[in-house]
This record gives structure tokens, C-alpha cells and sequence, in this order.
């Protein structure tokens, strides 16, 4: 038996007993008498100590010389400290060694195992089972357990079955790029990696399993972004004989039920607002709504004056920054220059002090007097004190600008906190979505999602202004899922194509045997999936996913713990048929 | 909403109410003045039934023309029936349709929706969808579901953290080969499939995450025998500070956990077993100890007589089939014929009967008088009404045909019996392997296997006779899962890659990022790994994985039903650096 206790069990309870600790040396401590040493598992630290007076010469020179993450094993006594550690569980104890085993040694590992650690990141990700050691990031893989096994509890409840669909499935052209896997026994053909489960969940609907999730790994050879992995994970849900409404209220529960559970969080409100709504209030079509600055469109009271920008602008769109009217000329200079930035685009920016004695000052004095500037206040909901920023231009674009400046400025003022939650769902999502470079449409979603009753005939006349049954669930700024109720009747779904410029040709090709499915008596269903990687990162109260995935891969799409991709011989080539071809 | 309630839920107290159901048309009858259907959804059967008295003539012409299929909703009152059904569980009532609702049309299936189906194994794979739609294949999927659930909350109950390993990896050149994914951003290289997720879980024990599983995709790229896919489930568990006895309690109690939960089946004895013992007893390292049957060695009482055969056997060894000394004298020669098919491969079989009056009949009569006759019934445990097999030749062949025979035997007489369960352990396994074709050892289990304490010296004069930390836990006759206490100290390990053949420089190439994170403070650590298809399977009383994988492939490594794998794009593999290189 390797140990009686974990390093995070003791407590003064125990004194008196003798105990068997494994664990790794995290610090030793030599005053020469005395030598304490921490000794750290996944569980805790536990302190032990050997000193002249009570350990044998031999003992307390085994001690002196651990090193650094040395894994150890002793047996001692359990004491009471003298100086208590209020800061750690254990830290009332500590426990006098009598047997000392070393069960592995350790080179001094390239960065110290802290919650604060001196490694970089390039470094941490090479040695990830040392970083792994670490106390936070052990503490977000169970995180991360422990949502799952929420989700999976509260989802079996609800009498869903989670089924595994396939991981060598079949390449398609559209959307994202496959990651492709050459087969060796049918030569010169290969196999896809999922990107999602989409048409086997589909399939399982045709299959009658009613209720259908999956917590499932997918893959999409990307050009990677920061913060995106070509493998990540998703839960994965569809229900049968569902109406929209069906499923917000299923999803809902579970988004209620896990940030009680695993943050003991109550959600009070839970709002639903179309994609314009939340467009023309918020710029984007995932607000953050655990704050306020809703946009203010100053359109009717801005324009018409002498101010050409605004005249010729297509909006004209502001919102109330708290408190910010005490920003000094230097930080407002410095804030015009953000907004023009290249990534966020604008032209420029006019902004309101809204003084404390009720007057206001912009930098369009010269056009705007103080009742017109008191009307930007109403519509902006500024108060005294505040600062009003306004954009103008483009609508979309101008929009998508006054939302990078409104985060900013939430960021800034502190309003993003990571342990208060908000959720909401973004529902009537366009059905259609015009390509620019090639003046088509294309499915937003995918191409079996269903329009909204009655919008079928729309898309003959004014196709980008269909809406779908869609939906996305977004939290705190973030899209955490998103789905669709999906067409299932054939006249629709032929007319659905058509508009898209697929000839029935092409259509079977690339959807042929979700087509033939669908002849054979498909349920009217729905469903969405939820980016798990994501969401384990918001609800763990942070932003970036990699710090929630044990072995992450870079931005290059590599593992450099283990150095993959790599090379492979050229007998295993061979096997598959294959030559590299790699121009020079 | 499309449904009230589901077709399985309804009985006598709704007898009065309206509600409305939405499902498959499972059957129609229509006697001319009344018309009955049978509407089917996950749940169960509700019977619809519309008459002329009752049922308006242009609903009752519709429901006469519902195809086999189709999915409809109906509304109606629940009323009680006539003539009831005592198999199913609405079969006290009906539903007295008012309005009807044909959601979806279907085509003919191809073949029947029914508990037994009409449809071979190829049809029913090209259209699994429909296949999933009948009721014994669903509850296969629903069962599996069952069981992964409580397995997740044993686990998580006990500590264990589930933990996502990478699918995107990196090749090594041992074992059965890799699946590999070209990398389109690193050219030329390439990511493989994990076979296991092995080494990233003995990291995560270096990274102190202490227990950890994961149910887990994995992936070989072998010919297929029957019953084997290219992609199966895992159920992946590692341990650190644990010895072989701290794995055992922990999956011992799991599977009884999962015997009494999902079958209900509760286990008296978990008995355990050496790799010798299994061998010598019943010829087989994952014996079905449900049944006796036990092997009888018979060296010391059938040899240095006159029989030359046995006289020039390694090994004579015996079982005793219970009842069957009435056997005729053709089903005897049919018998000796079955042992000498090549897949058993005996040279031939003496058989004694034992007869009822305590007289024997045996054919090497010759030689062997009746008191031989009832030491050969002493050693195999035979009673009159027995039937004594005894086999002879080299002991490891010899034994591997005899345990062929009592497994035949057994499944003949119905001993086999799918709803009684007996697990056992077999432990202390052989570390290594020899390869007959090159004369070298291999790892029995891999090379990371700790040997049992003592016997390292063994390696040097004795290899085939070290016993490794090493375990199988098998069922009914399955290893259902294998694992071993892993070597942790850099000294055994290079002693152990010594005596596998390797060069430092070799086991550098191969296992290169597992052997530096050793260097790291590797704690004691084991684990083990369950198949999970074959252990569904089992617990579903049956013996075919494919019937519990939603989308399982053919032998080929085909998904006959997406037509997968296929040819992709020129532009495909040239974005992947790659040409096809296909021999004519």
C-alpha cells in the first residue's frame, strides 16, 4: 500500500496517528536542525518535518538531499505545527517522518511546478506533463470532468441516449476542410474525419432514437486562428417530433442546471432576442448582456445639421460609456486611436462629455448645441458623468465597430466578470448568407435547416431577408451553442437547393444518402451543439480554451510534447498507395 | 407541440382523455367498416383505431391509405379495447382517432420494421437507419448507453477524472499499424490515430492527475477478422501509487457494480487465477468457468502402457462431458471428425464412456483395462452418464484443442447460458512473448510492463519464464478487459529494452517522449482497459459487436451505407502534398 492518506487529507483530527504519504518533494526547507519538506499529490500538501532531536542522522541527511519533484513515500507521525498555515487545508499539521523511501527521482524539471510558474508558454506545452502538475491547470481538466458528467447526468434524465457515431466517415466537398485518413485495404480511397456528427445525428432521427446526444470529438483542417484547435469537442444533441421551442426549453434547463451545479450559480432571466434585435442593439449577434451601453441610434437627432460625416452616413450610432466623462484629453486622444486601429476599422470617432453639472462637451461643438447633445443623451441613456462615443458609417460595418469599442470599454471598466453569468438566446438567424466575391447565397447553418414558417416564398424576392428556425446560445459574449430545427419534408428541401444553385445532380452527390433517408418516413426534428471546449472555459471563468485541453496543439496544428506530425517510412506509404509529391 | 404523450405510455387511467401522438405507421388493418394502425415511436406501440360509425369517411379513406412508415400525428380519445393484447404494455386501450396528420411520406422499406426482419445482414447495413428503427437494435443502442452512463458514475464516484487524449497523434513503427492523417500545414508529415491513448495516460499519471479514465475512440488498421472494427471503444483507466492489488479492487468492484445495475446480476465469487493455472485447467487464457468441464491431465495414469500415441505425447489430457456417454457411434465419429477440422486440428480423440452401471467402453480398450478406465474417470471428475475426450500430442497444441472441444461441448449442451455471468481475473502473465518466425521475445503486453518483483534476474537465463504484473479480466469465456502495473524506474526499463532487442538509441526513436517525462518523477503506476463494444455485447447476453455500434463497418473496413472510404479530389491531395501511387 502505497499511502494511508492523501497530501491533501490531514487534519488535526489525525494527530497522533501514523500515516503512510506518496507524493512529489515540492520544496525542502534546511535551517540545518530542522528540514521541512512539502509534499504534494493531486489532493493537496501536506508539510513533513525531520529535525536532530527526533530523526535518526541518517534520515534527516535522505531528506536534506531531495530534490525537487523527487517522488517520495514516508510513514511518520501526525503533529500539530507550531506555526500554522491558515492559507492550505493541511496546514493546522505536519507530520514527524520515521521512514523515508525515494520511489523516483527527478532532473530538475525546465520550470518551477507553482501556481505561478516561470515557464513560458512554449515551454510548458513541451513538458505539459510537468505543466499538468500544476495546480491550476489539474484543477481545469477536472473542471472539465465534472462538466461532463453534468451534462451527461442532466441530458440521460431528460431520456436522451448518447450514441457514438462514426469517426472514419466520408469527405465532402463543402464547408471546412477535411482532415482525410488514406485507407490501405481499399486502395486509393480515403476516409474523413468528422468535422461534426451533423448527418449520422440526422440519420438517428430517421432511425427513431428520439432523443440523441453525444460528447464527441471533431475535426477541421483550418488555417488555425489563435485559440482554435483542429481537433475539439462537442456535445452534440438532436430531438425528433420537436418545434423550436421544444428545444430552447431543454437547452435552457441544462445551461440553468450546470451553472447551478458547477457554479452554484442562479439564473434569474433567461432572454431570447432575434438576430436584428441583437444586431442593431448590440452590433453582434452574441452580446454580452451582463452589461448595459446598449447602442443608441442617433440617426433621427444627428443628422440634418451642418455635420457633414453624419449626413452622409449611412448610421449613426452611439453608446453611454459609465463614468468615463472624467477621462483626460490625453486617454480620449488615446481611445480615438483605438477605434481607428486596423482591427476595428473606424474613421474616426465623436464623443460627448456628459459633465456632472448637466452641460455636456463633444468634440462637434460647432454643430450641436446642448439641447441636441441632451437628445443623444436620452437616446444613449447617458447619465452625468458618463461619455458618450459615437461611430457613424456603413450600418454593418459601423455597427460591428461601435461593438469592438463597447467590449473594450466593458473590459476596461471591469464589467466582464468571470464569475457572473448571463445568458441568452439569439433566435431568427438569416437563412441565407451573400457571399461577396461570388454574389451567391449559401446556407448560414447548413443546407437542411428549415426557413421560418410562411418565409419559403421570400426567397424568390428578397432571399437575404429569410429568417430560420435557428438558433444560437450565447454567454457572456460567446457563442456556446448553436443549432436548427432542419427541414425534413422534400419539397422544401428541393426548393431549399434550388436557391442555393445546387442542380439535383450535385445535390445527391454531396447529400445522397441523407436524401435517401429522408424517403423513408424522416421525423419533423431539430437539435444544436454546444462547443464544450468553450464552455468549459467560460464557465471556468476564462477565455481561452487551451488552458482547458490536457494536450493542446499549437498554432501550427502541432503537438510539440510529442513532435507530431512527423514523418512516416516509405513502406507505410507504400502500403497505401501513396507518393509525397512536395514541390520544391 | 407534436406530441402529448408517446406511443408506449398510455394505458387504462387515460381511458377518457384526448391526446395526441406522433410516430411511424408500424401496420395497418383494415377490415373494411373499421380500420386499425399500429403507430410505433422509441417508446412503444399505441394502437389508432377509426370505424365508419364513429370516424368521418374522408379521415377513415386517409388512414386506409397510410403506407407502411409513414409518420403521422394524430389526435383522439383514449378508449378501452375490445379485444386486449397482453404483450405489450398499451395493449388494454386505443385511440379513437379524430384528426390525422401525415407528417412525412415513405417509400416501401426494404425490408420489414419488425422484431424479426426479412432483411439480410448487407440490406439492413446499407440502410442502418432503418435497421436502428427496429425495436431489438435500438434497445442495443440504448443498453450501451446505459452502460457507459454507469460506468461514468462508478468512476467518477471512486475519483477518477475523465480526461480527453488527442486523436490527432504520431505513428510508431511497433505493433498493428497506425491509421495515418496527412497534415496539410506541416508538408509531408503526418498525424496517425491512436491505437490506445497508453502513453498519453501514463503522462497524465507523470502529471500527477493520480486516476484518470476515459471512454475513448480508438483505432487499428488491421485486416479485419469476423467481429473486429477498424474503430472500437475503449474504457481507459490508469492509476498512480497503486499496486496490481489496488487495480484489482477498484475494477473488480466495478464490474459487479455494473453486473447488478444493468443486468441485475449479482456476483457471489470474483475469482482469480494465474496464466498457468488458466492454461493447465482449461487450455486457455480467458477460460468460461460457468460450467466444469475442468482439464485432466492424464500423463501419470494413461502413459508406459502399450498405447505408442500416448506413450509419445508430451501431454495426454482429458475432459469430461457431462451426459454424454449416450451418444451414438455416429455422433461419436462425427465428434473425433469435428476435433479433427483444421480450425480445431487434432490428429484424432479416445473417448471412454462411462457408463450408467459403473462399467466403461472406451476405444483404446486394447490397452487399457477397466481399473485404468476408472483412474482416468478419477482424474477428469467423470460420473457414469459421462462421456471422457481425451486429447494427446504437444501440451501447448494439445490444450489449445481440448479447450476448443469443451467450449463446443458446453455451447452443445446449453452451458453457455447468456444471462449468467461469472468474471474472473487471470493474472501473473508471461512479460514476454516468443516469435516463433524470428527466435526474439516481445512484450506480451508492451514494453512499459512491470515484471514481477524478483524475477528480473530471470530474464538472463529463463525469458519465456518471467511472469509480468499483469492481468486480464475475463467474462464468460472474453477477455473483456487487460492491463499491468507499468515499470517506473529508468533502471528496469533499460534492463527491459535490453532483453526486447532495442538499442538505447532505438528506444529512443520509439518511445523517446515518454522515457524524458520519466525522467521527471514518475510515480508507481498501473491501469488497464476495457473494450467496451465486447463488453456490451456481453452484457447484452449476446456475442456480435456489430449489433451494438449504431454504424458499424463491414470486414472490408467499409460503411456500406455512406459508401465510405471514397476517391477524393486531385485538388484535395495535391493541398496535401500527395499522389496516388497505385500498382496496375
Amino acid at each position: 500500500m502505497y499511502r494511508s492518506h492523501s497530501c491533501g487529507e490531514l487534519r488535526e483530527s489525525h494527530i497522533g496517528t501514523t500515516v503512510t504519504l506518496s507524493g512529489w518533494v515540492s520544496k525542502t526547507r534546511d535551517k540545518g536542525f530542522v528540514v521541512w519538506v512539502d509534499i504534494r499529490d493531486r489532493y493537496g500538501i501536506t508539510q513533513l518535518v525531520l529535525d536532530e532531536d527526533r530523526t535518526n542522522a541518517t534520515l534527516l541527511e535522505q531528506a536534506r538531499n531531495l530534490g525537487r519533484e523527487f517522488v517520495i513515500q514516508i510513514k511518520g507521525e501526525v503533529i500539530e505545527r507550531a506555526s500554522k498555515n491558515a492559507n492550505i487545508p493541511t496546514g493546522n499539521i505536519e507530520v514527524l517522518v520515521s521512514e523515508l523511501t525515494i520511489l523516483n527521482e527527478s532532473k530538475t524539471p525546465p520550470f518551477t511546478i507553482e501556481n505561478e510558474t516561470d515557464g513560458g508558454e512554449d515551454l510548458r506545452m513541451k513538458y505539459r506533463y510537468l505543466d499538468i502538475r500544476r495546480k491550476p491547470v489539474q484543477n481545469n481538466l477536472i473542471f472539465r470532468s465534472k462538466v461532463t458528467m453534468e451534462v451527461r447526468k442532466f441530458l440521460s434524465g431528460e431520456g436522451f441516449i448518447e450514441v457514438e457515431t462514426p469517426y472514419l466517415i466520408k469527405s465532402t466537398p463543402e464547408g471546412a476542410r477535411d482532415f482525410v485518413v488514406p485507407s490501405r485495404m481499399n486502395e486509393g480511397q480515403f476516409y474523413a474525419l468528422p468535422q461534426s456528427p451533423q448527418t449520422f445525428k440526422q440519420l438517428l432521427m430517421v432511425g427513431g432514437m428520439d432523443k440523441y446526444f453525444q460528447i464527441v470529438k471533431c475535426f477541421r483542417d483550418e488555417d488555425l486562428r489563435a485559440d482554435r484547435q483542429p481537433e475539439f469537442t462537442q456535445i452534440d444533441c438532436e430531438m425528433a417530433f420537436v418545434e423550436q421551442e421544444d428545444i430552447l426549453y431543454v437547452f435552457e434547463n441544462l445551461t440553468k442546471y450546470l451553472l447551478k451545479e458547477v457554479n452554484g450559480f442562479e439564473i434569474e432571466s433567461f432572454p431570447r432576442m432575434t438576430y436584428d434585435e441583437a444586431m442593431s442593439k448590440y452590433g453582434n449577434d452574441k452580446p454580452d448582456i451582463r452589461f448595459g451601453m446598449e447602442f443608441g441610434e442617433l440617426n433621427a437627432v444627428a443628422q440634418h445639421k451642418e455635420f457633414g460625416v453624419f449626413n452622409s452616413s449611412e448610421l449613426v450610432v452611439g453608446i453611454a460609456v459609465p463614468g468615463a466623462a472624467s477621462y483626460t484629453r490625453k486617454e480620449l486622444d488615446a481611445l480615438v486611436n483605438w477605434v481607428k486601429r486596423p482591427q476595428v476599422g473606424a474613421k474616426g470617432m465623436v464623443y460627448v462629455k456628459c459633465n456632472e453639472d448637466g452641460s455636456y462637451k463633444s468634440t462637434v461643438d460647432k454643430f450641436y448645441d446642448q439641447d441636441d447633445l441632451a437628445k443623444w443623451a436620452e437616446v444613449t441613456g447617458a447619465k452625468p458623468g458618463d461619455l458618450i462615443c459615437v461611430l457613424s458609417g456603413d450600418a454593418n460595418k459601423t455597427r460591428t465597430q461601435l461593438s469592438a469599442l463597447r467590449m473594450e470599454m466593458a473590459t476596461r471598466l471591469g464589467l466582464r466578470k468571470p464569475n457572473e453569468f448571463a445568458p441568452l438566446w439569439v433566435v431568427d438567424f438569416p437563412l441565407l448568407e451573400l457571399d461577396e466575391e461570388t454574389g451567391h447565397y449559401h446556407a448560414m447553418h447548413h443546407p437542411f435547416t428549415s426557413p421560418k414558417p410562411g418565409q419559403l416564398e421570400l426567397l424568390d424576392t428578397d432571399p437575404g431577408a429569410v429568417r430560420a428556425n435557428a438558433y444560437d446560445l450565447v454567454l457572456n459574449g460567446n457563442e456556446i451553442g448553436g443549432g436548427s430545427i432542419r427541414i425534413h419534408d422534400k419539397e422544401t428541401q428541393a426548393t431549399m437547393f434550388k436557391h442555393l444553385g445546387f442542380t439535383p445532380e450535385e445535390a445527391k452527390a454531396q447529400f445522397g444518402f441523407l436524401m435517401d433517408a429522408f424517403q423513408y418516413g424522416a421525423p419533423p426534428h431539430g437539435g444544436l451543439a454546444f462547443g464544450l471546449d468553450r464552455l468549459v472555459a467560460i464557465l471556468g471563468g476564462q477565455e481561452t480554451i487551451r488552458d482547458f485541453i490536457a494536450f493542446p496543439k499549437n498554432n501550427s496544428g502541432r503537438d510539440v510534447m510529442i513532435d507530431a506530425p512527423a514523418a512516416i517510412d516509405n513502406e507505410q506509404l507504400k502500403e497505401l498507395n501513396l507518393k509525397l509529391d512536395i514541390q520544391e
